[in-house]
């Protein structure tokens, strides 16, 4: 059994030597299906705190951070909008300058089409600043993956963590160019069309191509490993929960793997799950999350990308095989391991990610 | 923040005062979706313990069951099927028997059609017995719901929780009969067709009706609060996450109810939210379900049923209203209700309620 | 084996009597999911035809029009519209104005929020005009169903031919209503939440309940028979092919029905198909529709309301039942009577239905 | 218009030469989601005809081959069964040895796993015969599509249409083949879960993959046309009404070919339609279904495989892109060639293709 006691904004465990004053202070700017769980994710960690989120309103979301002990400031310096919080009970500290003020760098979650002009008023506040793979690659000129290039951000002023499917791409195939050397990749994603929480999105029964061709995921994967050469294709299907990947690499002539050796290669992975199919059942998407969910982390979350062992095949120089991604939830340690980066605290990709997962993993009892 | 000391396998929080050796000791037999929700619900509280729970063989369930502490037996008695779980790294104590001789009280959790020899089973070995909603309520003759009739299970020898839809049907109900005094109802279930971890079962684009007209399910609630008339018919449909209840109630002719005071009177009941739908934007089951997620519980499980405030509608004698159930979880906390009557721990139900919620919220951190 | 002989724009079965001459002509005014299917019910009559339909633009529509040999004329009198559609290889023969001015009769199949200009464009053209139910019942005065009200509309300038869902209530409950004398009705309508061929809308995986209460279907239907007292709740959910009706009617005390023979008034009504779900194995919505698609209708229309005889049950005075709609086209042979009676040719419903569903059967050979 | 005279069962048109007397006599064995099919399209042909058909027993299907007119024949010959049908009003006129003794082929659609055993009975009845995909390639040794092979099976006692996922790559890789002398082919297959009239089985709302890697779909190809080296890859997904390919195909070196030259290519193939997806609204398999419905065969049926022309897209010498094939209906048309092949009738696929599809249009009316 465990016991909890709570002594301020500041929490940790005995054996490790931290004190608040060194933390790096994180703003969330945005506090949405991603930023909501960027920010339970720094609160885990001993190296950082969250020194304020924003909403644009004091709408639900606002519950979530009262209830974390987040301070609550406004998408917006405007008065009127910051004091419509009081209205409903939040307290809301002030405008998005006054967070900017006080932080060390902030994580833009905030919806589409924000990035330039949020980029500008972040280079105007002097801070460092990170944005989600929605936005494009040129708006930092510098993305981001842990397993990719993680020192490319080091001390770096901005940066973007990429989408939750090419960070997914480059968990497992980071690992194989590492090893090889040279990979052709062609890669079909079989999209979730919606959100589990997203009501108004179909489609219902249909299979929808994405008819660019070929789709903008293989080209988003050199932004972060440019050796790699890899094209893509994809589907949205009705599904809520994972994206599919199914991929085909061809590796070069004088590799030295086995079928097993890539599967033991992927089982030293870090964020990288590998398991049989038919001998755990888990057989589908669905399988995948359930287990997830009775891991226990918040939301039901996988953090890690899920390969079925028994569906990986290695037939002469070209690979073959499936993965499954948790839409909302892979690229969540990525943004701890690239505030670590930026902050120059940590240059080792490795020991960032372990930092991070531990942190994460000690905060939810798994 | 937060701090996590772990002290063997007993667990509180200071201010309250217990001691390990009165707590009552609480055997699963059968860990799966059920089973292994009621086990974290048990170890949440600060009255009663996990003994063991019990698993066929070594699959992926133990990991979880390790993952607690808790101590694994196996559900035969069979050595060599006892001895299997060492071979994939699982420590089993030993068989059922082993388990019920040192367990104050058992909860059956296991899959269908097994309830007639586990009641034989359990009579054997003088241990008191709970079974879930799935199981007929000739096997225990009395059928429990925290609100409808915690008395009458003070210090039985055996119980059926009733199932998900019972339950929900209970929660607003009885609130409504016991301040009319009279009520006939009418229900139409739209039901979930399969868990989200079940990917075998379809329809994938249909309405299936049940032919069997009325339903068990109204029929079902009048073994528990036998003064409401009720009848239902139900229909599946292709989601996963919760059922949806139509209901229409005749009040009485002299009742004093409008719409606000229904809606009053709810907001007041435990495990029972009230919101409106269009102002939080909460119009469908999946947004349900994603507060849910957001509310921290395990597994994003929501206890509650939940009301659309803005689906509320009382004309004359006839009120309206929807109701969603998280079919997984809303009957966890009335077994934690049904073993403290059982045991004679706690006549009161609003009072055991409140132990049981106030130690789930506690422990995970709402 | 069958003889296909075309000559002209004209068909028949010898042993009728006919001439073209004599022909109603109608004008389809917006040809998509219900305009393409009421210009194929009025071809296969054999007392009116099509005079013309009309479209945006040049689109897929287009090609449909031309196999059939329907006249094309634009929804616009803008020159440079109609002179659009020869680019892509389509003769459009002129505007809407052109159009009514030869017409008898037009039936309004335009997208929604366009009735009331559309109307008073009807009037300017003294001609004859058909909305259909998602258009206001104020817009005309006169609502329309073939078993509910078929002689209200005789000669009428304007009639609204009720929605999919109404025009199923009125098929099976007007039946009963006539046998008794009085009914009290509440419905639960279980709707698609998408038309088959729309992969925009969703939800995927979740119910969505109507937040207004009582929701507009049960007053609808007061509009064609407002003898009848229903109240209705409603609820989406992720399927595509078809509406569900749970409905239970309190039947006056004197009545003297039984199960049976409320089946057996059904099986004899026209356009209701009264089928045991569970002896032919058609328990789902997937199961009617496939018995739809063999019925060879085109688009796999049926455009009767599907009752499951072992879904039907009487208990004392209140009737349970379950009926399925097809959405697409279950109003098509209503806007066929409707045409009849608005043209003062045929003032027996049954008669009309039987001229108008004879015909779609020769048709279409089944 | 159009004017039906029936004479018998016998059909055609007057400008094409035939007689009654010379027409092929084909039983259909197994009158199921296949055998309803291609007892259409036979009947549609003027140098065919069914001679009969057989069921299991008296259920719904009988009424359908009853509306054609189709001599109904019971699966077994015990006359017991057989009798059983005149209890439901249906005229059996024998069992299957009655059936075999009349007719020239036989054409095999029963369920799965009954091939050896029938194949058996037919070589004792010394019957030509074909199998479907469901069964292997080795049942028969000879495996068939038209544009494949259509020449192996002239003559041919036996024959294995293949299923039609193989025939939907048939059709498109065979041209590309046959004007490049080379290929290397990826797919990967998005499948439907289940088909429309089937409510059973799932998944709802989840992606599940084929664990064997490759998928035995490539392999099926090579049976007919071994000269194309494939491998392929498999999920299932939520959906009902289409299988969509996403193809990766590697062309010699040498090749000439351009996008639109590729393009091209498929417009002029049989049972190939190439559309703009963006420009027509065809976005998903929803749109391409309402188009086959639109196009008015029976079931909604759409024969063709389609292509996405923006979909397409070749870069060097690796081409891209997607095809959706009816599962249900695409080897509906290949049954009637290679029956065609097999009776010595038409050794040039393009001629027989060319009767095959004219006859089912006009047919339909299309």
């Amino acid at each position: 059994m465990v016991m909890l006691i709570e002594f301020g904004h500041c929490h940790g465990i005995t054996d490790i030597d931290w004190t608040c004053i060194s933390m790096i202070k994180v703003a969330i700017n945005g506090y949405g299906t991603i930023g909501k769980r960027v920010a339970d994710a720094v609160d885990a960690q001993d190296d950082m705190e969250i020194i304020g989120i924003t909403k644009t309103g004091p709408s639900f979301g606002c519950k979530l951070a009262v209830n974390k002990n987040f301070p609550i400031y406004c998408t917006s310096d405007d008065e009127s909008k910051i004091s419509s919080f009081s209205k409903e009970g939040y307290a809301c500290i002030g405008g998005i300058s006054d967070l900017l003020n006080i932080a060390d760098i902030v994580v833009d979650c905030s919806p589409g089409k924000m990035g330039v002009a949020n980029a500008e008023m972040y280079r105007r506040a002097n801070i460092k600043y990170i944005f989600q793979g929605g936005e494009k690659h040129d708006l930092t000129g510098l993305s981001y993956s842990s397993s990719a290039n993680h020192k490319s951000a080091f001390n770096a002023n901005s940066a973007r963590v990429v989408s939750c499917n090419t960070t997914g791409l480059s968990r497992t195939l980071v690992p194989l160019y590492d090893a090889c050397g040279e990979l052709t990749v062609e890669c079909t994603m079989i999209r979730r069309a919606a959100d589990p929480g997203d009501s108004s999105r179909g489609p219902i029964n249909a299979i929808k191509p994405v008819l660019k061709v070929p789709s903008h995921h293989g080209l988003d994967l050199m932004t972060i490993k440019p050796e790699i050469k890899i094209n893509s294709l994809a589907v949205a299907v009705p599904t809520t929960i994972m994206h599919v990947h199914s991929i085909i690499v061809d590796l070069p002539a004088n590799h030295n793997f086995t079928t097993e050796s890539i599967i033991k290669l992927w089982k030293n992975q870090p964020r990288v799950i590998v398991m049989n199919g038919n001998k755990n059942r888990i057989t589908s998407t669905a399988e995948v999350m359930e287990m997830a969910r009775d891991m226990g982390r918040k939301w039901g979350d996988l953090h890690e990308i899920f390969i079925w062992e028994d569906g990986v095949s290695l037939k002469g120089n070209r690979l073959y095989y499936f993965q499954a991604i948790h839409q909302e939830s892979d690229v969540i340690p990525e943004n701890i391991d690239c505030i670590r980066s930026m902050m120059g605290v940590e240059k080792d990709w490795k020991v960032s990610v372990e930092m991070t997962d531990s942190s994460i993993s000690r905060y939810y009892g798994l």
